[in-house]
């Protein structure tokens, strides 16, 4: 799908995104994530940032194995409501384990984020998010 | 459910969460949200912020009547990631029409909120959702 100048714009800036999953039961999870975007797609890293368990164990990758649809926001809050925006995304998700996107993806990721040169997000999966519908709401 | 007090700190001195609910056919949307917290439920309000239709008609409503499961995240992104932060909910979202919690939720709001102040809260429905279970992750 096509999207506008303005949204990606807008997207480019952003520093997170909120990413919803949901599981077969329909129970959704929400959780602040990094990310970069290429134009057409996004790209979130299973990093680092200190979990308790083995990365294929994680609840949001759980999510996407039984149902691929996740909605994805990016928002600017500020006290000045008039200047509130935001860009919702309902798309499918999928999961790469190693492979040309899974490097190119690596590359956008530690260009956007140098916290990510010392993190091995070469070696975990990542989750890409195909958008289906992009919504902009606000001041963008 | 108890929620420690620390968790109860950092919860109230946020000013948005990002709501996720799911509809029937497990397809989530994440939004942000403003709330108040009582220290037991959360609140959020159907607000005058410019929508396009009618507020029964909005998505987030029509999910929870399809599907009461829902999950909030309420985080501090900071470039020093030793410093990120959320506090995950999953929980069971109702919606109220009236009656002394819808006003109760109203004050509480407006206390946290002044750009409530002139917006009529108090006649729009109200999300309230009652945590099962909050995961705190990350330097709180």
């Amino acid at each position: 799908m096509r999207i506008s100048k303005k949204i990606i714009t807008f997207i480019h800036a952003a520093r997170i995104a909120h990413l919803a999953t949901a599981d077969a039961g329909g129970q959704p999870l929400v959780i602040p994530i990094c990310f970069a975007f290429d134009g057409k797609e996004f790209f979130s890293p299973i990093d680092e940032k200190p979990k308790r368990m083995a990365p294929r164990k994680l609840k949001r990758l759980r999510n996407i194995d039984e149902n691929s649809h996740v909605s994805l926001v990016i928002d600017r809050y500020q006290e000045d409501w008039r200047k509130l925006a935001y860009i919702l995304v309902f798309g499918k998700a999928t999961i790469l384990l190693g492979g040309r996107k899974h490097r190119r993806s690596v590359r956008l990721l530690r260009r956007k984020y140098r916290q990510y040169h010392s993190m091995a997000i070469d070696q975990r999966p990542m989750i890409v998010i195909r958008p289906l519908h992009v919504k902009a709401w606000g001041n963008l």
